[in-house]
């Protein structure tokens, strides 16, 4: 790009100008009010700032951790600030650690070649003893081939779950879930058969030396064996291995259960209604992160979107009518010990959230909101949103139905409208879960705009509310 | 993101089935084939290694530079194997080199403090002499400023450029479009009051230490000045000290042009087209780059998309049924000598480009395309596009109007359609221009996204082709 393309950028301008003039002539004040949400946060905003902060400073926070309670400290005294009240909601959670860092190997059967290539154990997995474990390693794609190998193939063996997420799915998440299975269940059906250990193929499309962790669960009184991802690069070497001669891997991790129930904390700010207090908006992400990197688009970025909510709200003196919470939710990553303890809280005091925003997708360039709600009044509220695409277009937010956030999920059952806060997805699996999860890989004015959006879908539900019964 | 979030995602993914489905009904063979093309490029694309071999192991392929040359042959060996033809067609292009690195320092006007702060020279500059220049600065915001100064308070002094780009604008093209007038022009308006050197704010809305090159120009015939480009974070640092006491900028450079007018080439590959061959589809982008850096955005990116599309078709064995050329253009970033080489070629033999596409924003994730035309043609045009929305919308591409490429603006008086790919705009000034534009900052799955946007907007044009006249 260069000079050369002034005239046709000028004309752009003009074209923008003249789609602007048409918005204001059909609503002035919503239009004008969205544009002054995105000036002020991407001139003043705080949220990178505070995304350095909980990356940087603070570090991982993993439930249970101190970090997770300094953080939780450190939000809410920030909240403080632009809400009418910060407090911390009590929940139970698990605590896990890591421990020492994990050693793996891939050995060949004449023990003349040897190769470390490191992991991360994953999450509430349990660990190799002191001196660690090795066996002959069994490559599988799927948990049904283990099924099928039966005890007498896997039997004293350790399984390597390696079947690569779909590059070729654009939505990223769904290539996610299409592959999640072998670390979340994997270790516990390799156990079912007799195996001693899992080695797991990095939830990413990248290819690259980043191994990936990630909550595994076991089966209630099945038996429990230690689980380790590996990276997509060392996945790779090791099926190479695997189609010349039957290799070992030795692995070795110290990672344990602490407890299974710990006290812990949610944050909640909160901004009481002027007209219609009863109708909860809420917006959040999760505190919680791996312990490994800066926890900084998973979820940092989510907390720091619904923090920017309330900082600009307050900036442009804005006054809700309907009431605004903010919550800061624990332990999404390994138990969702914090959005159950919301979810119960809330249905005990009758509460109604008309509304409930989570942004638990990372920090990056705005593609929209999915949105959902039980089936029966989805059809309503989904034509109510459809009536903002005007004012949603020019900042590229589109609506589509699916998903909200784990952590708003057990709030369906008050029948209101969930939505999950949607940016692009290509990039989210070079990260996630990773010690490159930190506050580099996140950039300055998609993380603003991914808040100037969530800022502008709680203005208009505020302004406009959403009813049951279709208009 | 964890695995209590599968149940919606499969939920999710259950709707993007149906939503498949419905376009089969549609038109299968249309949505086949464009998913097809995403499979191809995003588990066999060659595009990124071919980028990775631009940016890194060529590096910044400046007009008539050697790297500008082993560049063209490069890309004509590889287009060679996916082509009827790859040849070079000539052009004329100026030849300007940076020379040595450059020196700029503050320094307070009692001399008892300097700071080095360094800077790139503006492309087209003149050098300041070996001894370089020193004189007490003048800042300002805008071309209009200098003029109400005057000689009086310009003459004799170094002029520093530091109006920001505008944060506030969610396209940043047209940040810099309201911008980069004090670096294209202000070196040459400062002169006309007797300004000795310019100094101006890089062009970008993020705040650090990269300085960002660029084209300046000077008034045929009028006077010339050297100009130096330095970084945001400088930019600042200079004002804030300039609020206190008047200061001095030291700068020197011996960048010069070499020559006004040295042969290079575009590089054209060609497919004839079975039915139709005299209906031309161009795709392209521009093989020269700035000096520093890979120019691995700017345009790297744009040409290895032009040249995926042509690997692409290949192996997927599509005979067009229109011309298709791939055109890598020489000298867009300071001259536009290809661009005009190629239009006059074009025009000289009668051809008619039904359509033409330039990348030249980025290997960013896609947004769409922006289509231009001429304006009594153009309603037809745009109609007949917005028929292929929904083959679009599962890949995230819009159709906006705007401008279109540089390079390919020459062809706008042969009345066809021109198109420009826009992917995501909000990282693109963080690299354009500088030595950062490298490798590293281009994510491999958005690069291959963008270059399936292109063939699949390729494939629809020369499948259904579009007519003047509105249907």
């Amino acid at each position: 790009m260069v000079s050369t393309c002034l005239r046709a950028l000028y004309l752009s301008f003009l074209m923008t100008l003249g789609s602007i003039g048409h918005l204001y002539s059909q609503d002035d004040q919503d239009a004008l009010f969205i544009k002054s949400i995105h000036n002020q946060i991407l001139t003043e905003g705080s949220c990178y700032a505070w995304l350095d902060h909980l990356s940087e400073e603070i570090g991982g926070r993993l439930a249970g951790s101190e970090e997770s309670e300094i953080a939780v400290r450190y939000t809410r005294d920030v909240l403080s600030e632009y809400a009418d009240t910060a407090y911390l909601q009590p929940c139970q959670v698990p605590y896990w650690t890591r421990g020492d860092e994990e050693v793996v190997k891939i050995l060949n059967t004449e023990g003349n070649l040897t190769i470390d290539i490191g992991g991360l154990a994953l999450g509430n997995s349990v660990g190799t003893g002191a001196k660690g474990i090795q066996a002959e390693v069994v490559e599988v794609k799927t948990l049904d081939e283990v099924r099928a190998l039966g005890i007498d193939g896997i039997n004293g063996k350790i399984v390597f779950y390696n079947r690569p997420m779909d590059p070729t799915q654009i939505r990223t998440f769904y290539a996610y879930g299409g592959a999640v299975d072998q670390r979340v269940n994997g270790p516990a059906v390799a156990a079912e058969y007799g195996a001693i250990g899992t080695i797991v193929r990095s939830m990413t499309t990248a290819s690259d030396d980043n191994p990936h962790t990630g909550v595994t669960r076991y089966k209630e009184g099945g038996p429990q064996i230690p689980a380790i991802a590996i990276s997509t690069n060392d996945a790779d070497l090791l099926h190479e291995m695997l189609q010349k001669e039957p290799v070992d891997i030795y692995m070795y991790t110290n990672c344990r259960m602490v407890t299974e129930s710990k006290l812990s904390y949610n944050v909640i700010a909160e901004i009481k209604g002027s007209t219609y207090p009863d109708e909860i908006i809420l917006v959040g992400g999760h505190m919680d992160s791996w312990d490994v990197g800066g926890g900084a688009h998973d979820d940092g970025a989510g907390c720091v979107h619904s923090m920017q909510v309330f900082e600009t709200l307050k900036e442009l003196n804005y006054q809700p009518k309907r009431t605004l919470r903010c919550v800061l939710f624990m332990n999404e990553e390994n138990g969702l010990g914090g959005g159950r303890a919301y979810a119960e809280e809330s249905a005990a005091n009758g509460e109604w959230h008309m509304a409930a925003i989570e942004s638990d997708a990372g920090g990056f360039t705005p593609r929209g909101f999915s949105c959902d709600a039980n089936d029966d009044i989805f059809p309503g509220f989904y034509r109510q949103l459809l009536k903002w695409t005007d004012l949603l277009d020019p900042y590229y937010l589109g609506l589509t139905k699916g998903g909200s956030g784990a952590d708003i999920s057990p709030l369906k059952s008050q029948g209101g409208l969930l939505m999950g806060f949607r940016p692009d997805s290509q990039r989210y699996f070079d990260f996630h879960h990773t010690a490159v999860d930190r506050i580099t890989a996140v950039n300055e004015r998609e993380l603003k705009l991914g808040a100037a959006a969530m800022t502008s879908m709680v203005y208009l539900l505020d302004n406009y509310g959403i009813s049951k019964g279709d208009e």
